[in-house]
């Protein structure tokens, strides 16, 4: 497997843990360091995993269960950190937007690519 | 200087063009490839340098003149990537705001650190 694809597989693993709002799995797709930042579109910037999971485990107990189309994907690898952007078009009932996400992931030295940043912003529509 | 500092001098000489409305200053910020990307906040994801720099040059030719304070500055090196955290603050008359900001470089082979990737999310307020 590349890196590109590696990155992909990590990248595809956020969203299927997002999708079935399953901590374990995210649990498994983030690094456990104080150095993780997520901003979920709107709100301010976390930081650390204690936040960041916390803030997932919320969204996971809330009534919005969100599934995404994703769209332009594009990769770039550097060494051992790599980013994905993409569009998380978001399908939802009597609702529908873009986010703009970016998404960086850090090799760790047991070669697994894992979650560093998460950063989604809404695209204004009309 | 070390890795860290070159990544903030970058960063720093990034808003100074902002601010100072000057797109020669940020010709020379950017790396010119068509692997950059740049989310204004609200806005679409731009793609490579030719449609980024046309989103600064009308930035510097509209009314708005920005001026930021920028805090809780986070930095990450990894190899020859690397990221910055910040909140813009914004200073403007008659408004006010926080955009959350994401700034990518990547260090060349002349090991200059360039952008290749600004996002900024607005953060909802009250």
């Amino acid at each position: 497997m590349t890196g590109t694809d590696a990155v992909l597989a990590a990248n595809d693993a956020f969203y299927a843990a997002f999708e079935a709002r399953d901590i374990d799995a995210m649990d498994a797709v983030w690094e456990h360091t104080e150095r993780v930042v997520c901003t979920h579109p709107g709100w301010p910037r976390l930081r650390g995993w204690g936040d960041v999971r916390r803030s997932w485990a919320r969204l996971f107990s809330g009534p919005q269960h969100l599934q995404f189309v994703l769209t332009t994907v594009d990769v770039e690898v550097v060494g051992d950190a790599a980013w994905v952007h993409l569009d998380e078009n978001l399908l939802e009932r009597g609702a529908a937007g873009t986010v703009a996400a970016l998404n960086v992931f850090r090799r760790g030295d047991d070669g697994r690519w894992r979650m560093i940043v998460h950063h989604g912003s809404s695209v204004a529509t009309g």
